[in-house]
């Protein structure tokens, strides 16, 4: 494989900045980057045929402030702040603040009363909800471990609701829209419909002599190439390819720690009189259902109120492969056989229904620590491990790669928290793992 | 894809355990579970006709004491003496105590000043050459970076060399013939000839109605599925398969933070006078030449005196990929390009040679911190991450994998020292990366 350019070493490079994938990180970087240096010549490659169209399209878009680790708190709860502000300031976001609902099982909720008062303590607002209230607005039943079926699958009574006001969903699009803008408002570049397929590395100080680069010299990225064969210099590449990332760095010796994990969502319609209650109950938010997740397994129900539907998955752990198709197929078994049998056991109102869409994406799944990642290497600048959070997490993100990039030690995040840029990479990461996930 | 065994919950299991995987982790923790309790029903599977037929005998099968990583000491110290121990028993290991030596520019050396003091501390000897004792006895070129070819491949001079002479090599066959016989005497069973491609997963607690295992139920290992087809089962799997083993958990979503990496031997015959002096000089250890490395890039030079030859590498970084092949070719331009170009300017004796043999395998990378894996998840023990120092760590891994299996907090390693069986695993894993890797 042909991985150098042709001839003259003192060509200009074509750009001072390449992006890999215009999902929300590669646009958020790309935009705190030009927001800095909008002298920069920044171009953002994907292969997709518009921003924000391959995991992030897929994504529930939900957010919330609720972490047991803090790194992911200061993540989300900053741009979560930054999101509602600039809806504030008029760019629509269709953010809808309908909080999260936790049903907890009395021996889960006993196991998180001192996470609860760390949560707290951050000024995370925890509303409880006992039983008999749930019972009331949700009309769900709160016995299931005593059914013949709850003994079988082994479900737990709910015994108490925790409710975070500081989280719903916004709508992925808008929010892709806002940067993508912003970056082409600042001069950024993009080129869609065209695959990255190989970083090209060269050594930094080239000898030039035929064979380079050598096994022995150093190497760094000074480029891509496209699928079409097309080479793009640039002595700045930074991979922000979601699920992508492992493909592209694999093939360099570079390991993200992440793996792609097929997630799913199933719409089921509200149409019954019960459901379309359901999905409008005012009492917790003056809005509608809040994004509910189920005792353990926890299965999550997340409103959607355009198509008057909720969207409804599982995220499974162990005997889930890691493996990546271009096009993930939605499983109706899964449905059926993983959410549905639970599902109706609380929420009978979903008896019967089948969904009428479903669709597959995939996580970028931090395998440490379901920690994001970013760090550089060999001129290489990787941004990815959202693990099923990188929309809400995505301003912070974005602002701590661009710091990175400028070679800061710390990113300014929104609200004004400073953020070491080599906490998420693998040198100093101090691993705390997430124990809310979803 | 089937997953389940046939009807029949009450069946007993085939084995207590399953370890995949007949190489040096393998057959160490193998011997050190039935050195505990024999009467555990025991079976080693290798898709090899024989034991340690994998990557473990495509090693250099060198040894050392001499990491900066205090881990990796405990781990080398504690199973070379270990192997010096049953050699003196008589047990031939084929162990050449050559020690190493490690050729360091004036910068590398200054680096290591603080390093090489820790190092002293815990007691491996250190010794130090002038350059003119080294030219002397090993006839080398000293000045490299004023000549032609130095100043353009940025070669540095040899400043100082530092010979442990705690260090050498063994026969990883004997070593694993060793292992292989005891185990077989304690009544261990082993299929070869057979590739596990599948680990089976079962819930803990089967509900005994169709479908299981569904999404949500939690999932244990519970046997292989073989090649042919065949499923063997056991209530525990151990995977040791090296290089192999991501083909393996990624198909159930588990990340052992390992990547194969290639790496190349090419074995150069002492065909003129000059090399068969050089092959057996006395001065460093009575034997033969040491096992020796050059300044940056680290090429290294172990000799093999039943050939009357000189095994030559280098392990080679950003740009070498991750990937894997049955079979994997070794690179003839890798030595041209790779080796030979810098070897001849310190070592004008190699000058013209080219290898008269080749070969190939696969370091199971460890992408961390180089350090081994060891964790236990869903009913499987994972043991890997040997990253090209497996052999010489293989009777300590082989214990703590032991006590791990046995559910111990510590193992005892030879030599009386105390290892946390978690401190390989991720949950605790205090990152500290090895600085003297080959």
């Amino acid at each position: 494989m042909d991985s150098s350019f042709k001839e003259g070493d003192n060509l200009l490079p074509d750009y001072d900045v390449i992006i890999i994938g215009a999902g929300i990180f590669g646009l958020a970087t790309g935009n705190y980057i030009l927001e800095e240096d909008p002298s920069i010549n920044l171009l953002i490659i994907d292969k997709n045929s518009g921003p924000g169209m391959g995991n992030t399209a897929k994504s529930a878009a939900a957010f919330r402030v609720y972490f047991t680790s803090n790194t992911n708190f200061i993540l989300a709860n900053s741009s979560i702040d930054f999101y509602l502000d600039i809806q504030k300031k008029g760019i629509d976001l269709d953010i809808q603040m309908v909080g999260y609902l936790w049903l907890e099982s009395e021996k889960d909720y006993d196991s998180k009363v001192d996470l609860l008062k760390e949560i707290r303590r951050r000024g995370v607002e925890v509303k409880e909800y006992n039983t008999s209230e749930l019972r009331k607005i949700l009309n769900i039943n709160i016995e299931v471990s005593n059914t013949e079926f709850g003994k079988l699958l082994g479900l737990h009574d709910v015994y108490r609701g925790l409710f975070v006001p500081k989280a719903g969903f916004l709508s992925p699009d808008k929010l892709v829209n806002y940067y993508f803008n912003n970056v082409k408002r600042c001069g950024g570049q993009f080129l869609f419909n065209n695959e990255v397929v190989e970083i090209l590395l060269e050594p930094p100080d080239k000898l030039g002599v035929p064979g380079e680069p050598f096994p022995w010299q150093d190497k760094v990225a000074r480029g891509v190439r496209l699928a079409s064969g097309t080479t793009i210099s640039s002595n700045n590449v930074i991979v922000a390819a979601g699920a992508w990332t492992p493909l592209l760095l694999d093939k360099i010796g570079i390991d993200a720690h992440i793996k792609p994990k097929k997630r799913q969502i199933f719409s089921i319609k509200a149409v019954t009189d019960e459901l379309r209650r359901l999905l409008l109950i005012k009492e917790f938010n003056g809005i509608g259902m809040p994004f509910t997740i189920l005792p353990k397994p926890r299965i999550y129900i997340r409103p959607e109120f355009g198509e008057g539907a909720f969207w409804i998955s599982y995220s499974d752990d162990i005997g889930r492969p890691f493996e990546f198709d271009e096009d993930p197929i939605p499983e109706e078994d899964f449905y059926i056989n993983g959410i549905y049998q639970i599902l109706i056991n609380y929420f009978p109102q979903f008896l019967d229904l089948m969904p009428h869409s479903m669709w597959a994406g995939y996580y970028a799944y931090s395998t440490i620590d379901k920690q994001p990642v970013i760090f550089s290497n060999a001129g290489i600048i990787v941004v990815t491990g959202g693990s099923g959070s990188g929309i809400m997490k995505g301003d912070a993100i974005g602002r701590i790669a661009a710091a990175l990039y400028f070679e800061k030690k710390y990113a300014e995040l929104y609200g004004g928290y400073r953020f070491d840029t080599t906490a998420l990479g693998f040198e100093n990461r101090n691993i705390e793992r997430e124990r809310f996930v979803l």
